[in-house]
């Protein structure tokens, strides 16, 4: 195990403009990528980054999402956004110290859900993740269509498909 | 938010024998079931287990499995296992102090690698989920055939195809 | 890093008898005691666990508490309990699979608040710990007093000292 | 529940200059601050910070101290640094997306071992801890002496006391 104190080369936390995203390599078909930094926390025993930590740091930036495109702000009265299926593949180990840049799109929407994609960028190409989302009424009991301004944002920002 | 104490109706952390598999809804084509009770830091903000969460209790199987198979015991000099894909469908959501069974056995396999597929049985099935795994040479410098006496099991245990 | 399937020697998730509490060398004045095992998600790079999983374990048996001491079963309109303090002295390092019991009692009590130990045994005290928790109004509004029953639980069960 | 995207004012996960430290109310004895927001999976399902997530965000800054005091770099052959005890108190609860700054600081040092404080900083002091740890051989063999360039950046930087 070894890393070293890296000079801050990336604001965190934030949706980075599009030059930075290029110079981390990040293709310009991700209309969001934000970048964030591996904790001790993230490793597990085998002192790589754990399988379901990723899993959190999709949930940042799906949250995070969802709050820019106007989708839920996790305030009463929103609607519940319910993940149904998620599938990710490990492309690459990620080591304690590493910087990330997480990016997120919509592919393809329904009326009521919609196909979220995400990738973890450093250097590479390290994680890629696809989940279906289905927006519910706030108490849950049933399912809720997508507002037409949130599906013409997935359309004109993302470059989604209806269907 | 509602919950009672349960009575204690399962053995945890153990194997479960088959009878008291079928008691929990678990189909006889699982070859292993361990029980586990949701803990309150399964939970999220939103009161029900978080989706990261589910994939913390299918390592929680699948090390089990890795160690009664004789695949790995986590001990110096033993293969590295290297999860390279993962996927899950949420079929119903979980509450607090629900008692659950998790469920695995691999479905087919190649020279270095196979597909794992898991379970979490709580009255009906909540949760189902597939992996890719590799076998690596303990440094992790290269792939490492699969025993002949772990494939056996594979097939004669879990009805595993090769290929 | 090594580790063996152990055989099942405990009951998990549910308060433990006097008798096999003793077995676990848990001295007789700690009125509850549950067990649970080590799992590979509470370990961290360091190959031992965490020290922040410790107090994930003590909010296990700090909520089984709660809800057997009538104190709060997180249904609407119970009392919201609030951490305001807590302290933990690790005496020895624990590792995956070893079998714990975690034990909880009150030593003292004010009107509003009262003083919580925690201890996990593994053969021996791994982990002792205190907090002090305070009873607030479901909203959260302000203090709230101590039920009279609680008291005498907490007093003839616990051997507490009210001041 | 309720929060807005804020727009960013920190630069996170990097040591602070000064002014920004005072500008968040951090006071001047607190030699290093560091800046981290809160994450989805920071809350519990009461919807607040859970009490064993600030132990992870200590975890963090203490990680980052002892790389930038030349205490340890998590390195083959680096001395085990271990944590004996460690006092947490929780001020004011913490929400999603709030901004917060982590200070970290040794106020006394002996032979072998030091106590280290912590605080959580939100505008105001949301938490605040102390620690003791004590510095191992790298094989876990036994205690080592901390070097006399390090007891001196205690006592030049931090202000800690000797003894």
């Amino acid at each position: 195990m070894g890393f070293t104190t890296l000079p801050m080369t990336l604001i965190y936390h934030t949706p980075l403009p599009r030059e930075v995203l290029r110079a981390q390599n990040v293709p310009d078909d991700w209309p969001i990528g934000i970048a964030d930094r591996v904790h001790f926390g993230d490793l597990d025993a085998l002192q790589h980054v754990n399988n379901a930590a990723y899993l959190k740091w999709l949930e940042n930036i799906r949250i995070q999402y969802f709050m820019d495109w106007g989708i839920c702000r996790y305030q009463d009265g929103d609607p519940r956004m319910v993940l149904k299926a998620l599938s990710i593949e490990y492309h690459k180990e990620m080591s304690l110290n590493e910087d990330y840049v997480l990016t997120a799109r919509t592919v393809s929407f329904r009326n009521t859900s919609f196909t979220h994609e995400y990738g973890v960028f450093c250097g590479d190409l390290r994680v890629s993740a696809r989940a279906v989302i289905v927006m519910m009424q706030p108490d849950g009991s049933g399912k809720m269509a997508l507002p037409e301004d949130v599906k013409r944002r997935f359309v004109e920002i993302d470059g989604a498909e209806a269907g």
